[in-house]
């Protein structure tokens, strides 16, 4: 599936500039830029690769990678995106179809470089997706986004239970990727969208 | 050991509810809570897992654990711990005997599956009892609790160092890891009915 | 080469030293000191180990490293550095030796027992020298230092690249290693004395 190779460097590139804002925000320097792109890019596929036990890390022999997120670092820079409504826009349908391509890798590779069960292949294509920008967070000190309201690690998880679900009844690996994309990618906008939000987790305080 | 699968399960549903209380504190939503109530309960077993090389990492094969932690967050919610000074005891109580249990399990996992030595087993045992408190107070955005005068990794490495002292003198595992589980429990909660501290490591300040 | 063990060893004692001290400004207690010690010093390289898939973990099999850590911590509560000039220029240069260390160890355990290609393991040489700082100042909840325009990890790259170049035209090991050093030290020393700094990386605020 050369095309998914083709979504994987889109979405590289898309969560390298997310990574490379957020540097930006916490007046980092191009080094920080670089290395909280490549985190935010990287950091899900690799936190999987090493949970799982699959080596070389699936970056480590694809060069490309490294050159994509270094020339989308400096072309943040130089582009220097405005607070407008299009700008905005492009980059929250981008960062949808990242998601959605990051976390059929992430299951697939759960499910055939390690034959992990499918919950737990879920819960790959969920890190892949979503724990970058967590570590990103983390580092910048800042409470994870997606840990607050936002619909985005469930609409991973949609994605990768519809591709497992898919794969047992007989579709084929291409059909079931592109349906578990379509539904990330869909739920995702639609939330925003929508402002649809997760409840809050409420409980009486208690200190332990 | 059956009854150490048993107690594992138990330990793991403690540290989830302290979890799923620290991401309540932070205002975080369900999905958060799962994460960190997963982080916390599992977190450290993984980590010793991945730095030992030991791989499937253990919760993967086993779906009880995301089972448990399931229903464990599910169930903070509706139950609503309120301040009051049972429910204190009774979390502090099975969060000591949850240190105990993972403890044991982690030095046996690094003596027996990674072959390291004695030394580097009592660190792993730490690891595995205490550094998913740790991950969850760095995501949750504080200073880990455990490093500030609080008798609790201490307890862990007292435990695994006992434990390995006496399989060295010829008790058998089963023997040796209820007496480690047993002095864990009692200095933990030794050290928090009498309110034994660390001394604070102060250096007179300097910039470096 | 005896001697670069020996300086991976002083390399060490030194970030644990800085480790410590930082520990110490957080007010953390004598076990928080020996923990943030540990990561600092070895976090790099662990974290290095495990995204190549290179186990065990260096440290594991070698109980000195532990050692020399302990060792540090507790000299550092007794000699209790002050603020003076001639204290704070030793550290200063301990520090780019101990990165230039750990950066030429990092590259050729990269090159040599993971086979990855030379950007991947001047990454690897940087992450050796540079990650145990970054994960100190996550934990000790702070914005990591080397992302905020010091020249430290550009000072590592540099040594990485300059030991794989010298390599490829035909230099031995040995002269390679003594040249990276070279290179890294004067580079990180140089700046710092001279006040450079990486411009910061600026983007028109954007909340994304």
């Amino acid at each position: 599936m050369g095309w998914l190779v083709a979504l994987d460097y889109f979405g590289v590139a898309v969560f390298a500039i997310s990574g490379a804002l957020a540097a930006a925000r916490r007046d980092m320097d191009l080094f920080g830029a670089l290395v909280i792109a490549f985190v935010t890019a990287l950091g899900g596929g690799t936190l999987r690769d090493m949970a799982l036990g699959v080596h070389p890390v699936s970056w480590m022999f694809d060069v490309n990678y490294l050159f994509i997120i270094s020339a989308t670092v400096l072309l943040t820079m130089l582009w220097q995106p405005g607070v407008n409504a299009s700008s905005r826009r492009i980059l929250l349908l981008s960062d949808a179809l990242g998601l959605a391509v990051f976390t059929m890798i992430g299951v697939q590779v759960a499910l055939e470089k390690a034959g992990v069960s499918e919950p737990v292949a879920v819960m790959m294509g969920m890190m892949t997706g979503a724990a970058g920008g967590v570590i990103r967070d983390v580092i910048c000190n800042e409470i994870p986004l997606i840990f607050q309201r936002e619909i985005y690690a469930i609409a991973s998880a949609m994605g990768g239970s519809i591709y497992c679900f898919l794969l047992w009844v007989g579709w084929s690996s291409m059909e079931s990727t592109l349906a578990g994309i379509m539904l990330v990618f869909s739920v995702r906008v639609i939330a925003v969208k929508a402002q649809l939000a997760l409840p809050a987790f409420k409980v009486h305080s208690i200190r332990s």
